[in-house]
């Protein structure tokens, strides 16, 4: 298996992509890397002599976090994160890897490998750990639509049920739509449109979901639009980056024996830990591109492209592309019926 | 001063409310109290002798946590929230406060107080701990209004800013509109035209923010639709509840001594706390309604309901009504420029 990792993506830089490159090419002598970005700077990253399962593909663009994704991917033909699917759609590479800006990723999967048949718009997911409860829960769009249909709330239930059943072991997923409140005067004429559509789906459908039910453990898969997504996800690491902060201060102030103030706070700085800096979970799949391509967290630590990788690895294993299609075209049928319009419906009261 | 108190709202029944409401009484000899509900259920969780401060009036019906609001308060002439607003309606209280359905109270506001002059859409707000940092920040909408036009999140902007600068001494609050990203080429329509309003308007306007600046303390308010707004509120709490369960089991788990258990977690748990029943803040005033209406948290302790009532004599005493009317008026020349349409506009990609 080859796996192309764009070295130069990430909030910062080529060290820490690569440290997490090299840790993994140890660890799987039977997967080839293929480091994709600019020469000079990942060579000076890695050591005189690269391990046999590692080359250098050189990239002379690069994507910047606050770039415009879908500009930058249109005018540099050469980033390090379009090459990477360049490779993949070459077959030269099995999946595509980066930490860079996600938007970018997703407009460069579009670009070069299009979408699967029958995808409106592909999305990007987010694995929420259900705190208190096992589990987890997937969250898409998380930020590649900001504007939906309820066709495509429909089909990403599709594409999240069907990535967790094959990733994540989670036999008959849990499926909702995100909205504001359980009942079903609740919500927006997209909201209810997804509605509509998933009542009629053969999937295990639970109606609405709110946000506390992201941790709840409720559910597996919530759906919803790319800017609700994207607000939520960032919101929750806003509280999770916070309560670290406090939690730290606290047990400095204690003056408690470190080894103690340790035992006490690992188990609840873990969980802070997953939700911040997502390292634990290491990388979503983007859902729906005729291709394999894994997002890194952008603040990715090495331990975290580490765990991207062998995330592409099992995706790639598991044929998480068939799988996606096979389920895409087995929701054809009750996909089809979308009279219903919705989002661009009058708008009524929020309650 | 008199205040109107809904005493059957609150997931937990008249009992907690009307502890609240003896404690308040006893703590503030010079405000009167009309307890609004059943006078038989409520009758039984007061003393045989009540203070000379407070009194009961009947209300013969109750708005259920999961009826429709505007249907429950059209229907029900005579539901505690909906008199709770006739007695201010009718000068016999000075502000209205409700535990209950918050859809309910804005629906039993609007329909019988209706708005301020100018006012499109009076909104629910949430105040939310900025955790790191000193301050709070001021999220609305929550849940009144689930579609919002630009011109609604500009006024939303107008009406937030009076309240922080009347209510919680902010100068000059910093004011920015909720996005999936901080540069001005992300958004949705909604935004776009949002942020081309503000940007004329005389607030000390900041621009995009994002979901983990609720707790930065970089911005004072932050404005969005009542969808995305109850999502992120409902998500934070949701962390915030899972993580002070996980806490509690650490500190269980390591055996320690329960004083220094909680020495040690007490300014944590008093963050979470914030965040998840909002005792600790209490209420919040409706915003942008032609009258005073402060909505306490659903799960309201005792001390939740003394905290509501505290906040609504201090929003009578800071005159939030004339407030909000003045800082409307003045507004009225920028918020004119509303040729910017959106939210109905075309669908961009959201990278």
């Amino acid at each position: 298996m080859r796996l192309a990792l764009d070295a130069m993506g990430g909030d910062t830089g080529p060290a820490a992509v690569v440290a997490g490159a090299l840790h993994f090419a140890a660890a799987h002598p039977d997967v080839s890397l293929v480091l994709v970005g600019d020469e000079s700077q990942v060579r000076g990253a890695l050591p005189a002599r690269l391990p046999a399962n590692v080359r250098l593909h050189h990239a002379s663009q690069v994507v910047g976090m606050e770039e415009h994704a879908l500009a930058a991917v249109r005018a540099k033909r050469d980033a390090s994160v379009r090459v990477c699917f360049e490779l993949v759609k070459r077959r030269e590479a099995d999946a595509a890897v980066t930490a860079g800006h996600s938007g970018a990723a997703m407009a460069a999967a579009l670009a070069v490998l299009g979408r699967l048949p029958g995808v409106e718009r592909p999305a990007l997911a987010a694995l929420f750990p259900a705190l208190g409860a096992s589990g987890r829960c997937l969250l898409l769009d998380v930020g590649a639509n900001a504007e939906c249909r309820p066709s495509h709330l429909a089909q990403f239930a599709v594409l999240g049920a069907a990535y967790v059943r094959a990733c994540h072991a989670v036999a008959s997923p849990r499926v909702a739509v995100l909205s504001n409140g359980e009942e079903e005067s609740k919500g927006t004429p997209l909201t209810k449109g997804a509605l509509a559509l998933l009542k009629q789906s053969d999937l295990d459908f639970r109606g609405y979901a709110e946000g506390k039910d992201l941790f709840s453990g409720a559910f597996d898969v919530l759906v919803t639009d790319g800017f609700t997504g994207n607000a939520v996800l960032k919101a929750s690491e806003g509280v999770a980056a916070g309560l670290t902060g406090l939690l730290q201060q606290a047990v400095h102030q204690a003056h408690l024996p470190s080894r103690l103030g340790g035992l006490l706070l690992r188990p609840t700085l873990a969980a802070l830990g997953r939700l911040v800096d997502a390292s634990e979970v290491g990388g979503v799949p983007l859902l729906g591109i005729a291709g394999v391509g894994v997002i890194a967290h952008g603040r990715s630590s090495p331990r975290a492209i580490s765990s991207a990788l062998r995330v592409a690895r099992r995706t790639v294993e598991a044929d998480l592309e068939g799988t996606l299609a096979s389920a895409v075209a087995a929701a054809r049928g009750w996909l089809a019926t979308r009279a219903v319009k919705g989002a661009k419906g009058k708008t009524p009261e929020g309650f």
